[in-house]
């Protein structure tokens, strides 16, 4: 079996109203979004193409961010974490980078405990948002 | 040999003047800076702790973002690319993931062809910034 690099959901919401609920969902596991791109906009502006309803979110849960920066400081390269937002039909796509996955790129074991509690945290969003 | 997973340079100017010099550089090569997270403002405000001046860019090179995210609506789950900078004494660091490691934690041999032409660009821009 492949290793999957993302928590996945599918929401029977619009793009709109799915946003918000991601947004609320993160931050009840303790992730606050500190950055957003809107991609469609931003193809929009800057090539003048049309793309789909698209976001990507940078989740950070600051306690484990510091922990991970304090004893690493290229950590920075894979953090916040990537959440990614999309519409797909009538309804939305959600993919959360698994944070264990992602660390394993950097191959320092001391940040395994940190990905492993990031992780655990951001499947349980996933999985309340598939619900 | 590991692989490393970052082009990096070390730069003999201050914190500031460094980070605008990075954003200058980034342009030259097409990429925009999408976000920018202030790691020291970040964990000043929201666990009252000190850190290093650390800064994290997201930059984004449109018509190749838009090529990856075409191809792969996944490969947002790794846009836009980081870029850390962070003080170190009386210079600054900076680190750019390299975009064919990063890719290849994707599994997607589609975009091993715009991740080297990515990978080239920011790979440039770390050499003019050692200079």
């Amino acid at each position: 079996m492949l290793i999957d690099y993302a928590f996945r959901a599918r929401m029977d919401a619009p793009y709109a109203q799915a946003l918000g609920r991601v947004k609320d969902t993160l931050k009840l596991e303790g992730f606050g979004v500190l950055t957003e791109v809107d991609v469609k906009s931003t193809f929009a502006e800057k090539l003048g193409v049309e793309f789909r309803d698209y976001a990507i979110l940078g989740a950070c849960n600051p306690p484990l961010s510091h922990r991970a920066l304090s004893q690493e400081l290229d950590a920075g390269l894979v953090l916040p974490c990537n959440v990614v937002v999309y519409e797909d039909g009538d309804g939305t796509i959600v993919l959360i980078a698994d944070p264990n996955v992602i660390v394993e790129t950097l191959g320092k074991p001391d940040l395994t405990g940190i990905a492993e509690e990031a992780g655990k945290r951001l499947q349980r969003v996933a999985e309340a948002l598939a619900k």
